[in-house]
């Protein structure tokens, strides 16, 4: 069975390596999720933070340890999962694409962050707050138009439901992911641009609609959005409703 | 013949797919390097920038075509040539192990550009100096020293030269680059932490000893680094000397 090591406490960049495995369908064990009396907690993070461990290095979680292999880097647990079973296209043209996809989708993520984080991930964000203020602007009205207009056009191009076309892969859960974790964090800026970006909006249903999905968003393995980690809702970083 | 789209005037994120094409030696068409009398100039680049133009959209540059094919992101790209030439290992796990290396020289990558824009690469350096100043510590003294022993350590299990065992991979083009960039940008703090770090010090060497990459570091296809892109020498952002 695969084991996912990632915070127990936030939806993170894990979040989007859950997506992949409760789509598949497949069992994991969400380590760091037991009790800590069974082996789960933090430290079973931190403890391999910055290739430290006893792992075949990697920097920062989400882990996906499937027995002798560990992967590490989120877009690449994904493009992992998705050769692994056969649900990534044959092409190696679309091979690339989707994962040129999910990268852009971790640029987004990693500015998302920056927005209440610009100086330092390693301060705290009331250290650093005249400086979100400054940045999240700039990312709300000069960065996100672009992002949304970007994934947008890509969907029109393909003109079918999801980025590779009719079937579903890794890029569009991160789509989906992606704009969960917007609309918590910019409410308000989201909801206007998603307004003008029909494609993105009926994907992100879509993709929300599945029945894997639908179920595993209801169940209590399904992390809510809260103020750790990359989507965080500050009142004052969004726009003016 | 594989046509390369990036800035003409910096080396940054591009200058990761040169390594790749240079090392394997295949030609290539650095399309907005050409004079703009023979289609080159930079609206070659910003004509396609957030998936505008006529390609099939990547959000930014470099973008690699490839006949029909265009793929964008850096590790991508990389990934996508290590695959068509058969420089990537057979094996899965080793391949996602490229990848995730890839990715993590990415992420220092955006950290160290977050260095001189810690606010928003829409703004100029001057406008966000001050912040700058705060990034730029932070960066220096708590996260590049894990980044470098991060590298480190990965060359230790492994107990050979490269990243990936015996065999040179782009991550290894990619760590090269890296320490180039780190070197240019902030000298002391990066002798300071290189000294600690000999098998990154040892790989730099001799990717750079080899006959195809030192002949193209001596070229005039090498772009020099300066204050545009990445890697920026602004030397109050480094430690003293």
């Amino acid at each position: 069975m695969y084991k996912l090591i990632y915070w127990p406490f936030l939806p993170g960049r894990g979040e989007f390596v859950r997506l992949v495995l409760e789509e598949l369908g497949v069992p994991y064990d969400d380590v760091a999720r037991r009790p800590e009396a069974e082996g789960g907690g933090a430290s079973v993070v931190s403890g391999h933070l910055y290739g430290q461990g006893d792992l075949m290095p990697g920097f920062a979680p989400p882990y996906l340890i499937d027995g002798d292999l560990t992967v590490a880097q989120m877009p690449a647990i994904c493009h992992y999962l998705g050769l692994r079973h056969g649900r990534v296209p044959a092409d190696e043209g679309l091979r690339a694409r989707a994962l040129q996809l999910q990268l852009t989708i971790a640029d987004v993520i990693s500015e998302a962050h920056a927005t209440h984080h610009p100086l330092s991930s390693g301060l705290y964000y009331e250290d650093q707050k005249d400086e979100a203020l400054r940045a999240a602007a700039t990312f709300r009205e000069q960065r996100l138009p672009k992002w949304i207009a970007f994934f947008e056009r890509a969907l029109q191009r393909v003109g079918q439901t999801f980025l590779l076309g009719g079937e579903i892969s890794y890029a569009d859960l991160g789509l989906f992911q992606l704009v969960e974790g917007l609309c918590y964090a910019l409410p308000n800026a989201s909801r206007h641009l998603l307004d003008g970006a029909p494609r993105v909006t009926a994907l992100h249903q879509q993709v929300g609609d599945r029945p894997r999905l639908a179920a595993y968003l209801r169940s209590e393995r399904r992390i809510a959005f809260n103020e750790h980690g990359i989507f965080r809702r500050y009142p004052e970083l969004d726009a003016a409703d």
